[in-house]
């Protein structure tokens, strides 16, 4: 039975600690990620997601140098170009290791224009500025911004929470095809319904969240987020460090509480999201240990609690 | 019956004279390209190519000004993100104004490793140099360049032809399902085929000519090229201008060479490219005179001389 999996690629992975983000180191991250991702390539419906982080913040470098030339566009247009310059990336390393149609959908994600988020702007996305350069900023261009821990200042957008995967349909449509879609990356180009119209907004989505969102509205079996570390653990990095193989949900409730917020909250969230919605499976591993993860001997799981489907 | 339409907007026509590219004047341009577009928007199956001579220039521009900071990316990802960046606004006024899905695919065209066209660039791309800067990104990254019109110095890249449209299959899957697709932007990413892999390289195709081969394989029976002008002239500006309303193949591989190189020249060879290869009709025009041109009452129509179909 064709099983639809879904699999979140984390964009710091596709830029790694130290590197500057050039094509060429790009690629060789994403061949590597390719590997790892092997034993899913073969699924007949398959879905790639992933993260845009270091590429968004290249790209607001980029509009912002040439400012006095070119204009700046907006941040929902450089969530698009990322889409565009890591799916390029991606569908050059997978269809040679496939031998499959590989199609990069760009994405469009709604988000409710009333979200609490948009009143409390808490992500921090470009270049630093200096205390001036910020405070003129924010007089010209209405940014919300705010010094970031001794290194200079930044713009903060909101992180709305995604409620409609736009392009959807096609989305279903390629993957019945036997297409391996890439799509939402860097959590979609945020939108807001205005009078009939989906407006382009300058917002990130968390791109686990709405990976989980186009699980769950494609009814996928499975939801896949690779990230650093091949488990979520329990008092990370300490001593007392322990990996957690399985929680239900509710376990995954509580610790999603307990754990600090970013790093690992907004993962155990997003699977609990997608858990809830569909019965299925969601699993948190790294792409090394994928393999593993597959057959129950790595990773973190969360399931319904019960049992295996 | 369904008629398959591609039709192709030009890249000026979305960032016009004395504009500078911003997003707001992009909207404002691609939603009278969408009213204009209006005749057409019922066909069951449609695809929308589009030009990105602006657009790709003002990208190179910004990789070029924060090169200091980021590394600068490939031309082939700029023409990426430029398929982004121009689909997003397409999509945002598109959807709108015909209540259809509306998908934007990241389209690969894949040309010749051995197309005389890598031995001579000839398209000026980005930013002008003085030329101390030029003669060193020359020798620095392997650059052509040329001094260009008094104006200063410039790379030079190659304009291969398109041979294959890399993501047809998906394109005509989601044709066929009734979704307005916008495809093959910029005239697609430039890619070879080497060792079983399609690798970026840095050309630029033309669009007109990557829509042909679009709609020849779609078996499209009608490519349009939205453009400057109502229709094709001889004596083009002078007191003897007579504009052409129909054009046998043989006709137009004529007046092929006796117009001047640039400007309608490649029009007119990518309509008898299509033409020769379906049957079909093309037909040039500007978005204001479409709506009359589909009537017979503007415009240039090349056909293969055999009446209508």
């Amino acid at each position: 039975m064709a099983v639809t999996t879904v699999v979140a690629l984390g964009g710091n992975g596709l830029v790694r600690a130290g590197e500057r983000g050039t094509a060429a180191e790009q690629l060789a991250n994403i061949r590597e990620a390719c590997e790892a991702l092997e034993p899913v390539l073969a699924e007949r419906e398959l879905v790639i997601t992933h993260g845009n982080g270091p590429q968004v913040g290249n790209e607001l470098l980029r509009h912002e140098r040439a400012a006095a030339e070119v204009p700046p566009l907006p941040l929902y247009v450089a969530v698009a170009q990322t889409q565009a310059e890591i799916g390029a990336l991606i569908e050059a390393e997978l269809r040679p290791a496939t031998g499959r149609p590989v199609a990069c959908l760009l994405t469009h994600v709604r988000v409710a224009e009333d979200d609490p988020a948009f009143e409390n702007p808490t992500k921090p996305v470009g270049p630093f500025y200096s205390e001036e350069q910020a405070r003129k900023l924010e007089g010209d261009r209405g940014w919300a911004i705010a010094a970031d821990s001794g290194r200079g200042w930044r713009r903060l957008v909101p992180s709305p929470l995604p409620l409609q995967i736009v392009e959807l349909d096609s989305i279903r449509t390629l993957v019945a095809s036997g297409t391996i879609v890439i799509a939402c990356g860097g959590g979609g180009i945020p939108v807001v319904a205005r009078q009939g119209r989906l407006n382009g907004t300058d917002a990130v989505i968390d791109k686990d969240h709405a990976s989980a969102l186009l699980a769950a509205e494609l009814g996928a079996e499975r939801l896949i987020i690779l990230t650093g570390v091949d488990a979520v653990a329990r008092h990370f990095g300490t001593a007392e460090e322990e990996r957690i193989s399985e929680l239900s949900t509710e376990e995954a409730d509580a610790l999603a509480t307990e754990l600090p917020a970013g790093s690992m909250q907004p993962k155990i969230q997003a699977c609990l999201a997608y858990v809830r919605a569909t019965g299925g499976e969601a699993l948190i591993t790294s792409p090394e240990a994928l393999a593993k993860a597959l057959k129950g001997r790595a990773g973190t799981r969360v399931t319904n609690g019960n049992g295996p489907r």
